[in-house]
Formats: C-alpha cells, structure tokens, sequence
C-alpha cells in the first residue's frame, strides 16, 4: 500500500487520497488530487449494454479493442499486441521473459519497475545515463520519464534494442505518458528485442478502467497472453478502450487544452521554485521550500506527489476546474508571502 | 482462444458467442447463451461515480470490497484473503506457489487448473479420485466440480491438505460455483496447507467484471498480492463487489429461484437422457444423441456446452426468461420426435 509518511521499503505512488486524508485529518473536503499524472478530463464514458457486465469477454471485443489500439498507437503489422487490466500487472509478469536478468533502469524513475524486477530474483541497477548500462541484459526506459519527462531519441532507443536483442535481451520501453508525444514513440519503427508498455488510462483519464497493453515482437507478446490466461480484461473496459482509443478527434483537442492548462501551471509555480521537466498532465517543481509546500498544500486539501529520495521535489497534476484552479492560487499566494 | 470444432489444443470455453455464430451462421438472433454457467439474473448495478472510473482504486475501496467478502465467505480472522482481476489470472500465478510441482487434478474438470501447472513447467497428472493422489505435493479440485457438481467433503479436503502441508505443497479448492452451496466450502474452517479460489462473475451474474479471490495462508496471499501488484481490481469491480458480497438477501433469494430454475431445467431434459450431475447454475446431460442435440441447438440459436473428450455429455446453463424457456421446449419437442 501506498505509505505517504512511513519509512518502510513500500513505494510512494500517488492518487490515493486516503492516504491524504491520513497525513491531514483536519484538511477541507472535497480533496483536490493532483498527485498523478492522469488527465482530469476522462474520455467520456459510451453507453455500457448491461451484456458487457454479465458476460464473459467476448473474443470480438477484444479483437476490436485490440484494432483500435494498433491505429491509435500505430503497431506494425509484424508487431503483437496484448491488452491486460492496467500496465501494472505487465510490469509484473515482464521478468519471466528473461529468466536470468541483469537489469539496467535508466532512473530516477516509476519505482514499480525495479521492483518487479528484484522480486523475480534478478540483479537491479539504477543508470542515470544509457552509455552505463554495461552488461545488462535488459534495459528499461520510461520514455517520457516520470517524473522529469526526459526523451530518450529513438536512434538511441533503437540501438540499444539491436544490442540487447543480439544477446537475447529485452529493452523495454514503459510509454505510459507517451500519447501527448507521439513523435517519441518507438511503437511505429519496433526494432526487435524492444516491448513496449501502454496505459490506456492516464491520458484518457480513466484510470480506475483498468488497461494497458504490451507491444512487441510476436514471441514476447504470446508469452504475456499466456501469463495472463482468458478474459483478463473486464468488458467495459474492452468496449471504452474500443471507442476512446479510435477517437483521434478527442486526443487532439485534449493534446492542445491540456497542453495549455501545463503552461498555466508552470506560471502559477514559477514564482516559487524551477520547473525542472514534466509532460503535458504533470510539472516537476524544485525547490528547498519543497517540503513546507508539500505541508501547505495538504493542510489546504490538495494532494501533490513528493518523492521520499528527493525531499527538494514535488510532481503536480493539473487541475480539472477553475474552482480547483482558484484554490491552488490561494495556497501558493500564501505561500509566497514573506515568512 | 475458445475453439468450437477445431482439433487443436486450445480448451473449450463456454461464454463466446463469435464461436457460436461462427458455427451456426444461420442460426436465429438474438443467441441464447446456455453455454455457461454464469448465472442469468445478475446482481442489480448500483450506481457508480465517475471517480470510480478515474481515479486509481484506493486503499479504502479495496478494504471495503475484502470486508464484505470475508463476510460473504466466512473468512477466518487468520486467513489471508486477496481480490483480483477474475480468478483465471490467480490460476495462471499460482504454479508461482509451488516452484517443483507434482501436480494432480481431480477430475475430469474445468481444463485451464492442468494447463497453468503445466505452462509452469510442472508434471501434471489427471486422477479420478482422491485416493489416486499418490506423492503429489500440489492436488487441485473444483468443488463443486465443474461439469458435474461432484462434491468432495470437508473431511477428506481437511486431512489431503494437512498431509500435502507436511510436505511442503499446496491444496488448490477452486469454489467457483459454491455461492449457492455454502456447506460445502472450506473456507469457514480452513486448514494449513489450503488455498480457496472464489469467482464472484458466476453466482452473481457479472462475469464480465472480472473479479475473484484467493483464500488462504497469509504467506501464500501475500505472494500472489505481490505478484499482481498494486490497482489489480478495477474502481467499479470494487464498489460492485463490496455492495454485492454485502446483500446477503439477493443470494439468498437467488438460490431458491434458481434451484426451482434447475429443478424446470432437469425435467425439461429429461426425456432426453441422463442428468448426470450439476450445480444450481448448470446441467450435465448424458446421451447418445449430445452430438446431434447440439447441433438441433445450435442451429435454433441456443448455443450449449459440448466436451472435446466426452461426446456424450452436453452441460446446460439456465434460460433467463419465459422467452428463453419456450426456445429450448421448441427444440426438445422436436428433438423427441421420432426421426
């Protein structure tokens, strides 16, 4: 579980807010959540015929699903594909594709990777730059990065999957923040002995849904789909998923007002710190009053994303109205008042 | 995926009706699902927020849904109990429990207990009774079995996993169809050594939510928690689950309307062979005539389930409506016609 004061080996995540709630009992209600980077916009939900709930998920639905994606994501023809409830469950299966690993994660990053790796039993290194990654066998990259938003280019991304794939290695490629940028995305050109993560979720502002998906070479994929056995995806989330994802329209519009919304925020921020990266659903503020801020705007009821290495740091969401907006101006004009 | 004539190893499903009509492409529509045994009157869908669509699933959620389903399936306080995303992924992770697996099956039984061990690299044999069990230190068995509702007793389920205990193995009871069969279940009194699987989609009519539990040692629970990782249960999964595991008076009500449902179904039957066994939810039908019955289905447009390796068998789920009803009278009227 998430442990937003502990100091025991669990990894911080945001978006539970009961865990805000804990660290400030005494908080106004309703929570402003931007603790995340998952778009306050959620794709709006289709009509769900009661069938999807009742049946088992039908291989059409998935068929479906599974088309939308490969448009929305652009996956070759030569290339597989497997949707799975969330991402996180990939992460989890992904170690027993190399049994015997030396993994490099290009970091600091979603802490949820090395984890995964390390309770599979393999040796975990964090690298701060690719040219470190040595003899490991399998390299991960959260491209863009959470929570800096640093690019790794695809030329680079791509050699690195020719050297990994020569010794039966696996690079991959976590893109969970990746739809707002799809000129990084290494999913149209796959070399081989890349895999790359999707999260349905996060840009499409649902990710209560449950989706993800892996892409990459056939082999690589039919093992995950085996992991994960028949009907791992609920069939609401087959029918939304379907539908969002042949939404070009909505992304778009999505892709320019959220990208607004981002330079509001790093405006808002900038008088108190350095923005020192993001995407468009997340700001990455640093700053010494890091932590006092982090107290403001809990006792406020807003829940921003700290960062147990790297106390000087704090990761905001957007906000989803001008109300939200409103009380974030208030914390930080308090803020900026002189001690 | 499920494969209605094929030859090849793929298991049977019942539940997708693309096989259905791909088929019996003439067949009337609308398609009447007794191919199942998901039961036909779902739990009512209470409400559900939107936040529960877009925000992470929270700790306080997932509390709430593990509350109601100790509740619902009398877990002891010292058991460990953990919800994920359907109960076939917790069958794909529990050869993780037991790395060196010898593995026997009761059965004959739902196909995919023996397909996981043996993807996991784990002998597995097929026996026809408890006592055949021999020096296997992991024994699974479906209780109620699934097709034919053979029952083993608590006694006998009780003293297999204090031996397989001592040696280090694992009891897997799937109680995948118990809801309505409470006596039967091992979980009030569970012993050392046993794990309990329980699938919420059947007994409440709601397979696509996706949504089961493992029972069980705290050691056993808590690795198969880590294997899924945090957010395995999707918002609305949770919310649905808590409130529905909470209704003790739908599952009651529930169990006496459809054993009347399965008392009208047995004697719908038979004239036309044995019933063989069953639970509340389904039927097994024992003829010469399955072969050509099921064809006589098919082509009206009620799609039921045959085995690949027992031709003589049919397993019927139960019809949802007077609509439904008169359908299947149809067919067996005609079907008693001499030819």
């Amino acid at each position: 579980m998430a442990n937003g004061a502990g100091t025991g080996e669990a990894i911080w995540h945001g978006g539970d807010l009961a865990t805000a709630k804990a660290l400030f009992p005494d908080a106004p209600e309703p929570w402003i959540d931007l603790s995340t980077g998952i778009n306050p916009f959620p794709y709006p939900l289709p009509a769900l015929p009661l069938s999807l709930w009742q049946r088992l998920p039908g291989a059409r639905e998935e068929a479906a699903l599974l088309a939308a994606a490969r448009g929305a994501y652009r996956v070759q023809p030569q290339s597989g594909i497997v949707a799975a409830p969330g991402t996180q469950i990939l992460i989890e299966l992904l170690p027993r594709l190399v049994p015997k690993a030396s993994v490099a994660v290009l970091g600091p990053t979603y802490g949820e990777h090395a984890l995964a790796w390390r309770k599979a039993g393999a040796e975990v290194r964090e690298i701060m730059d690719l040219s470190e990654a040595g003899d490991a066998n399998v390299v991960v990259v959260v491209n863009p990065n959470n929570p800096d938003g640093r690019v790794v280019d695809i030329a680079a991304l791509a050699m690195l999957a020719g050297r990994l794939a020569a010794q039966g290695g696996l690079l991959v490629i976590d893109e969970a923040f990746a739809d707002f940028q799809p000129k990084i995305s290494l999913v149209p050109a796959l070399p081989a002995g890349a895999l790359v993560l999707r999260s349905f979720g996060k840009a499409y502002g649902l990710a209560g849904l449950r989706l993800g998906f892996a892409i990459g070479e056939g082999r690589h994929v039919e093992a995950l789909r085996a992991m994960l056995g028949p009907w791992a995806v609920a069939g609401p989330a087959l029918r939304i998923g379907a539908q969002a994802l042949a939404d070009t329209g909505w992304l778009a519009a999505q892709e320019k007002a959220r990208a607004a919304d981002a330079h509001r925020l790093d405006a808002a921020l900038a008088p108190h710190g350095r923005i020192v990266g993001g995407t468009v659903l997340y700001r990455l503020l640093e700053t010494s009053e890091a932590p006092a801020l982090f107290e403001r705007f809990g006792r406020a009821g807003i829940y921003v994303r700290r960062f147990r290495h790297d106390p000087s740091r704090l990761r905001l969401g957007l906000p989803g109205s001008e109300a939200d907006w409103a009380r974030l101006a208030a914390v930080l004009a308090v803020a900026a008042e002189p001690a």
